[in-house]
């Protein structure tokens, strides 16, 4: 990845080598390594699609954390808090270009039409979606919908670049892609929760912070949903005054009306589903890989973040 | 244009609407036709090289309207006033997916790897440039060094992707890649020219901005170089305390040190040494109309923009 992202400039060089000195958790790219492990393939080819995909990500989350003024990113400085604004927006369009330039010299038609593709969804999605934050008559599908631009679309692209770079044959392309796309709404359930039930230190940031910033995710929907404890979160809601200090008080909630229970239900099932395209597939260890990382996430991911709080999801995480 | 932004929901397009309501100049995709136009070309895929270089351009100066936090581009409300840097920094991004998108469709491998490496060039060259920012030792050819970033090179690959779209021989895209390199040269010291000597009103900003906000350009590079009104501009500039009413005793000093001459005398340089580039080609309707781009550019846009002001320049011009 530095390789690719090498300038001759040393400003560019030092953001570049800040940003992969922590790497994150590289699910995309190992996405595109273990569906294209599934079947004969350029090992070079390979590398280079699951290196852009990554690149895609990081542009996106640099941009993120410049719309909204993000001071931390994986626990460190973001790049806009340590050299400004302006170098982040550039370093993202940077990395784009970067992306396009290294498929393009492959030239993978297929991978770059869905990968550009793939960015005008995200894009289109989050401006769209900008339209709901803070509205409380937002519903699961809609909640789904922006998960898609969100999330779900580049995890479904990660898996068919993978399967398009090994040139599969049609139908495996598509169980792949649907398998990616059910893998990425699982997971950002997964995180939405988090956001709520894990700790600051191992997030990065001050517990709640979705629905500080309006963000309505899907446990705050199915709680709002409730009988019980639905009229109390929405009089709160409503009211604007939520603070990180009421932040407890909610946890509470969602645990106690079982949103958090009807959630991770939801992401749950989308795991069976994405599992069961995996299964229409010739076994393989790259498959028998995916699908380890499909239950890791959930049993493993979740647990783990969430296993030294709230006593009540625990029991329901089981 | 709008047939390739057009995406299926309504937020975006809103955006999209407001931007090619008022389309610009069109300096590039003009290049892009006019080169191409010098051969037997298909004029759908140089229709779609075209857009995409507008499309490249325009994302840039989305970006760099969030960034300079601008309220104004091209005599109306820019992107991020009106929507909001969130949307504004997508939309950008949605812009260059899209026009990476658009040229894949023809499979154009030598354009699109034109074109990646403009972008990585453009963005590379503004970080670097950054930290020049105020410095009042900055060379001339620091300046020009920068000016390649930010606009020399998407327009000398204008031409280039032109002569490419059109299957020309490498010696003519060379000769256009050149000629597109002077010509932006040319335009910027123009650009820069008029931030000083042309009317807000015209400008669509209030004069002198450029230098309010730490941006040393070629005619204040000669102006500081001059014995006479060197050290008195110097003074004021190391100050920190230059305030938008100094600006017309500035622009005064740019006059009188020559520095305007000397500048308009570059631009006419680059203007000559790109012609004759142009020169090297077999005549055609295309070249000639490139040639009068170019003198036009010097003597009707920038005679034009200054002609109600600034006697002493207007006599330099000529």
């Amino acid at each position: 990845m530095k390789e690719v992202l090498r300038s001759d400039n040393s400003e560019i060089d030092n953001i570049i080598n800040y940003l992969t000195e922590n790497s994150g958790k590289m699910i995309r790219p190992r996405m595109v390594f273990l569906t294209a492990s599934m079947s004969a393939h350029d090992p070079v080819m390979v590398t280079d699609a699951a290196v852009a995909v990554e690149l895609i990500h990081l542009a996106s989350l640099i941009h993120d954390d410049v719309i909204d003024h993000a001071m931390i990113r994986r626990g460190r400085e973001s790049v806009n808090k340590r050299w400004g604004n302006h170098a982040s927006v550039l370093t993202g369009d940077y990395l784009f270009a970067s992306a396009f330039n290294l498929i393009n010299q492959h030239g993978m038609q297929e991978i770059m039409e869905n990968i550009t593709t793939t960015i005008r969804i995200m894009c289109a999605g989050e401006i769209k979606q900008m339209a709901l934050a803070c509205d409380l008559n937002v519903t699961e599908d809609q909640y789904l919908e922006k998960t898609y631009g969100k999330t779900a679309c580049l995890f479904a692209s990660s898996c068919k670049v993978g399967a398009l770079a090994a040139s599969m044959p049609s139908e495996y392309v598509y169980n792949l892609e649907q398998f990616g796309l059910c893998l990425g709404y699982a997971y950002q359930i997964i995180d939405d929760l988090l956001d709520f039930l894990s700790d600051s230190s191992l997030l990065g940031k001050p517990v709640g912070t979705d629905l500080l910033e309006g963000n309505i995710t899907l446990p705050v929907i199915h709680a709002l949903r409730n009988n019980e404890y639905g009229p109390w979160l929405r009089a709160l809601l409503e009211s604007g005054e939520l603070t990180a200090q009421q932040i407890p008080e909610v946890i509470e909630v969602l645990i106690h009306s079982k949103a958090v229970e009807a959630s991770l239900q939801s992401s749950r099932q989308f795991i069976a589903r994405g599992l069961a395209y995996l299964d229409a597939l010739p076994a393989s260890p790259a498959a028998k890989e995916l699908q380890h990382m499909a239950v890791y996430m959930l049993e493993t991911y979740y647990q783990k973040l969430n296993q030294y709080k709230h006593p009540i999801s625990r029991e329901v995480a089981q």
